[in-house]
């Protein structure tokens, strides 16, 4: 068994080497002057199995593409199995068809890894763990809530979980089960059309004297948040903190959270952003999966 | 029959729609703070042969990407055909594995089209035609030269047509015969290691009085090209000019052909790059292959 380090690791590639006693090699990347990607992996990985680690934050096509390459590469040279390590999926939020004639992007996505000859997927947090059944191979999810939640205890004193939207209450449930305290969650409209988010609470209790932990499986804009964390504060929250598996952070997400007062920020390190936040490694989480 | 116009046609699809009088309809398109693309496709395409114009220039891995979703798009509305009509095609001079372990970068493209649902592919002036035995449904070449030469003939008098390296020299033949003028062709050396190019004219006769057409496949950085202008001038050229079918013309290539005094550059609307360049429209010889 071989660990091959793709173009986007993260580091984890490194560490899961380290755990589960497996020998490291790096894909050989470069970039052409007009964009293409130029991928070569060692001609060693004839007859192993390989556990490709590959993660598709952004720039999320690039990486992509990048994934499909090696995939390919690999099984070229003779691997006798792939496992693809893909930290965080881009396009899992497109899993359902809204309107007529969408793409479900992550049926798209999932489907090629898995026709270039990936045989078994593994991820942290899926948007929806149910959109994982259109890999047709083998499927592994890792939970990054014990992680998180050992993070998490380290910070804060008083802990109360809030949902940001009624599609959050499970993880909420789940997070507040680790920490061995309350969840609830908020309610989220958002117009399909204008994109713009409404997020009311009601029927809260008291949030005074609490550490409101929100928490998210992708914090993105952070628009969201930024909503659910006033709500919070005006409940009497003494501090709120925002704690997700996917740390995208785009459109000064960082810098808007942290303006709305938010004190804690921690994610994994399935996505590493350009802004510096807590980042917990998610290595030993997804060793235990191989 | 309709045709789909995707999210980089380059207005190709508008034309060859008019040219071979069927409907046309756009992918609806938007891209995600995150970056992530969202595809949709009318579902008039049921039933329907769909004939999509999608390029793959700059950014490639990102029209890659929505090229893969809006034919799986496409196909989950019900459209009983999909021919791929992808102008530039992306990736097409990773056709060969010169190292061990290399992605044969084209194969895995080329595959994934097919795989998804397309079942033909046409494309303008491959980098190796024989490149596209890679895609396992059937396949038809477009050739720019006709419509080259005859912008060619507009701007200039006593044309004589130059293959930057052996690799062009077919291509510079088959110039040659549309301009009625005679060919010849300069010996490259690229080492693989530094990328470092030489381009040397050996046994070239006196080009004085010529108007020399530098002919190849695609101009990315314009570094041969530029040296094989230096040679021609050198040789007494009156003018020198370059065409090619993809002007993908990164790092500045434009503005130091210029600085080497090249007269004209005409590539064809496969590629439309940032700068302004004369490109004809191949969408006619498109049109004939359908």
């Amino acid at each position: 068994m071989i660990v091959l380090g793709g173009t986007a690791s993260n580091g984890i590639d490194e560490r899961l080497s380290k755990i589960i006693g497996a020998k490291l090699v790096k894909v050989e990347h470069k970039v052409f002057p007009d964009g293409e990607s130029y991928i070569r992996v060692p001609s060693s990985l004839a007859g192993e199995e390989v556990i490709l680690v590959q993660t598709t934050q952004p720039p999320q096509d690039k990486n992509l593409i990048e994934l499909f390459l090696t995939i390919e590469a690999i099984k070229d040279v003779g691997a006798t199995k792939v496992t693809a390590v893909v930290p965080y999926l881009a396009y899992s939020r497109q899993d359902r068809r809204f309107l007529d004639g969408e793409a479900i992007s992550v049926k798209t996505i999932l489907n090629l890894i898995h026709s270039l000859g990936a045989s078994t997927f593994i991820t942290v947090e899926p948007h929806h763990p149910e959109s994982l059944s259109y890999f047709p191979g083998e499927v592994k999810v890792v939970d990054p809530l014990p992680s998180l939640a050992r993070e998490i205890a380290k910070v804060v004193k008083r802990p109360f979980v809030l949902g940001p939207d009624r599609g959050a209450a499970g993880r909420a449930e789940r997070l507040a089960r680790e920490l061995n305290c309350d969840f609830s969650y908020l309610e989220k409209e958002r117009d399909r059309r204008t994109g713009e988010i409404k997020v009311r609470g009601v029927g809260l209790p008291s949030l005074k004297g609490f550490d409101v932990i929100l928490v998210d499986d992708i914090v993105s804009t952070g628009g969201t948040l930024l909503e659910a964390s006033k709500i919070a504060y005006s409940l009497g929250a003494e501090s709120v903190n925002v704690v997700a598996a996917h740390m995208l952070l785009v459109n000064g997400a960082l810098q808007k959270l942290k303006q709305a007062n938010v004190k804690e920020i921690i994610g994994s390190n399935s996505v590493v952003p350009k802004e510096r936040v807590n980042l917990v490694d998610i290595s030993d989480q997804i060793a235990v999966k191989l």
